[in-house]
């Protein structure tokens, strides 16, 4: 740190955010709503919410940051912390750590690298983690709500189970990456139980405070400031979070890095969670998405985050 | 800052890297050094230099730290950089900044994406960075070495003609991707005038202490430490140290921000060269290569150096 | 037709294929029985038939001609045919008609053709197959096996139902190919439905006496010569023939034209199918397979039988 | 042959063409001429020209019958003839005989298949048959003139150095395929060198009564019936009809053999040539060309003279 940076005055976040929620709100009419399912083709496109929730473990927020939504893709985030906690490096026997390069739910990549999904972040991969989870759980559902509701700090998290009657009617691609990843004896256990936890984990709902709350523990080095628990060691917490960088919003992910500068997680459901080492969390919530599946105004908003700030990783 | 990391002693980097330098030398016996051109095969396998350039402007190092080197790919970092501070984000009409997935030299994704490399720092990439540089500058290898020159304090730093004749004469891929990216309209220069500043970049040769010194721009948000120029401004130094993290080690990048979880560039000579803002720099050379082309001992070093020093950006 | 050609003494077929049976027999030796199901795998890897029915109906054998076997995909010629004979032209609204260039179960070209199979020969263009039987037939497994017994004169053809469920607890690779077509929605009925139609047609027995007999409509420009029924039109049979020729062998398709030089459609249990226009149908049964799935000695017979005789259709 | 067959009386092919000409005339309407060089773009529209040889050596032609043409890809049939001629199976060290599945010009499959063309009429395949004729030939222009004018029995056969030079000036792609082959090593002469076999084989000119001739051969078991020289020997002449009927019209290939039932080889100077052996070799001119670069009249006149005439090769 220079002295010139010491001198600066702290940045008030909630100012901020404030201010970038009332810059971005109207980004929301430039996309659209996932309508794949009817439940996510009902939400309210003008929803928007974001949460600050700082290292001192101070919360900030503008707009609908109470509002629950289904947090879709941002659960491989729990997913596969859970797993790794359990797993450590062994989990890379059955997953790669690259960058895909193509979009979430393609097969291509899978057949040329005989059912080895490139990370745990496309849904491949997640499909992997959920069958690694069925292995390592005895009612992995009932963990996996326990240890989202322990790192957010709420007990209210929960899934919506039309939601997942409603991923699971309309899953054919993932039943399709399934039983593909099976055919290289790259799943264990039955496809209908494998992708029950994973249509499942799609429908967990909370809201932005939750949200930013919930990866508090990257934010300091992998304990959860909220019980001091360890999640995971410093060095596993680093790879996660380098992970978050390079594929958390699927083929977007270098563009994002470009731009916003976090590691992050995004979901179909409008969702974005991301956040800086050693100094904050942020959760934003806008359902309407771009081409490549991800909430514009969210995007815009983390960009203006950082920008504003002066704070990123880089 | 917590009051915790303030009261840890200041880290002895010259230690540091001379244990490093230790513990990772006989790892260059895993590799193999590059010998696609003869110039490349003859190097010493056995050399290893590592040296530092703390964001004080101190220089530490340890082994051959002064022996000049090939640089070849890691001059894609520069001949980028010159381009993107004329021509600002409009470069990316012409470029794409995604992770790509593939191998170095790929042309299948070239032809799914009509020409458009995917990053900088393919190859694909650097040979549209080259044409850009014919139409921006009057001397682009001259421009190009002053540059660097001035970047790295060392006007010693220059071509190697011989290892730019042999790349020339053994370059078919190169050719291929540039007749290729021309048959789409993307090399706007003759191929011939185009390879020629791409062969004769890829043949420059410096030591790590230059090269280490050469990246301190991106240490210091853009400015050149050296003589208090900006050579990008704080949001183009962010988007660079970004795309380097998710594109700098072709498609070993993502397992390089997993291990190690700094911003990187590569080359087949054996060097790499990384940075933590507002921290350091580093840069290591080992001619031995892994089997993605990219220096094993450099690897393991700068692993080490981010695990024992706790720094890293993530 | 010249002179010289008509002055040739008639061909001798059952010597021929004697002869041919007793130079290929041992080839089989260089094959491997499929084992992806325990039934395939038990089979008796030196069982060989060849049987011919002339345009004149006369049978001509050697070897195992009367052993009954699993003819697998060739099943894709005989479902193909019913749903073609019902909806003409109107078919390849769901299929395409080129070669794949890829192995016969790629979901690869798939994802870049919507879910739009390249033909009705590799996997996927039979499952779409199954799919339509299963809206033009009200019980398509009895309609196959009837519409089979009657080209054939065979009432004995049937299904293996131990085959078939083997097939099924085997066939991740069918499901993910089935529930990915069913994304893109080209398959309108529930999966398992789909393929209990296509496990099944996979295990029809039936040896090669039957086999050669019930493909000899397509000698006949269409029409069954034991009954004198129109299974297809001259112009739909031409074209039939025309797709056995450029797919009928996956992708050694090209090279079984180039070497064999008549339309053809082999299947994993060692069967091969084959005839000429007007002149005669030919079959083959060795379980033993090359790396692209078709039986070696059968199409080493093959090919001594268009030399020998100097009949192909080229 | 059964008796109804031949009771029927011979076929009139002059007035069959005439007829054919008349009717799918105006279908050149539907098409758009190729205009990647100029030379191409300036051809009228208009011009359709139609030519039959018979199996007796006669010939028939309707229209624009002596206007010489560029026959650009068609040519690929006369380099690899002669190529072949020459040296037998060992041609296939180089070169592959698949069907490609994909467009004349792509890349992708090159770069899977290390270099290996997947055909000889695929422009990466014609590429490695001029280099080939390199070697082979002293002269090789001189010796592919001698011989097409030797095939067709006419002398005027030339090169047209306009079409030559403007198809180097944008030969891009296929400046990228040639140095892309080198890069594998399945290129040994320059590539300027190899290339200007390639322009110049593109920019030979004839008129459909010659092209119809030059593959009388074909229709006579390999032997020139102007001469009564063997050009190929009767399992050489099989095998390239059976080359030409999977891959002679590029990735349209399945479709034409599906429609029509003649091995051909088509060209984007809007020929097409095609054959039925024994019975009659047929030529067509017409331009405009549908979107995978085949003459639109020319494949409609031939689907319409199979299925009048009852001729084909299924």
């Amino acid at each position: 740190m220079t002295h010139q940076l010491e001198s600066i005055p702290p940045i008030d976040y909630q100012q901020l955010i404030e201010t970038i929620y009332h810059e971005t709100k109207h980004l929301a009419q430039l996309g659209k709503v996932a309508d794949y399912i009817p439940a996510l083709a009902r939400v309210n496109p003008d929803l928007f919410g974001l949460s600050v929730v700082t290292q001192e473990g101070k919360l900030h927020y503008a707009g609908d940051h109470e509002v629950p939504f289904s947090i879709q893709s941002v659960s491989k985030l729990f997913t596969f912390t859970l797993a790794f906690s359990h797993l450590g490096s062994s989990i890379w026997n059955r997953l790669d750590r690259e960058p895909s390069g193509t979009s979430f739910n393609s097969l291509i990549q899978l057949e040329y690298e005989h059912g080895i999904p490139r990370n745990p972040f496309i849904n491949a991969g997640a499909i992997v983690v959920a069958d690694l989870l069925l292995d390592l759980c005895k009612d992995p559902l009932e963990s996996l709500l326990s240890f989202i509701q322990e790192l957010s700090g709420n007990n209210q998290v929960n899934y919506n189970e039309d939601v997942a009657e409603s991923e699971r009617l309309t899953g054919h691609r993932n039943f399709a990456l399934a039983h593909f990843m099976k055919s290289f004896r790259n799943i264990h256990n039955p496809v209908e139980k494998v992708l029950d936890i994973y249509f499942h984990q799609c429908a967990i709902e909370m809201n932005t405070d939750s949200l930013a709350q919930s990866v508090s523990f990257l934010v300091h080095n992998g304990i959860n400031p909220l019980n001091g628990k360890t999640v995971l060691n410093p060095s596993q917490a680093k790879r996660l979070k380098a992970l978050m960088l390079t594929t958390g919003l699927y083929n977007e992910s270098g563009d994002f890095a470009f731009r916003v500068g976090m590691p992050a997680k995004s979901g179909v459901g409008g969702g974005i969670v991301a956040l800086i080492p050693d100094v904050l969390s942020i959760a934003g919530f806008s359902p309407a998405l771009n081409e490549k599946g991800n909430s514009i105004a969210c995007i815009e908003a983390m960009e203006r985050f950082t920008t504003y700030s002066g704070k990123s990783i880089f």
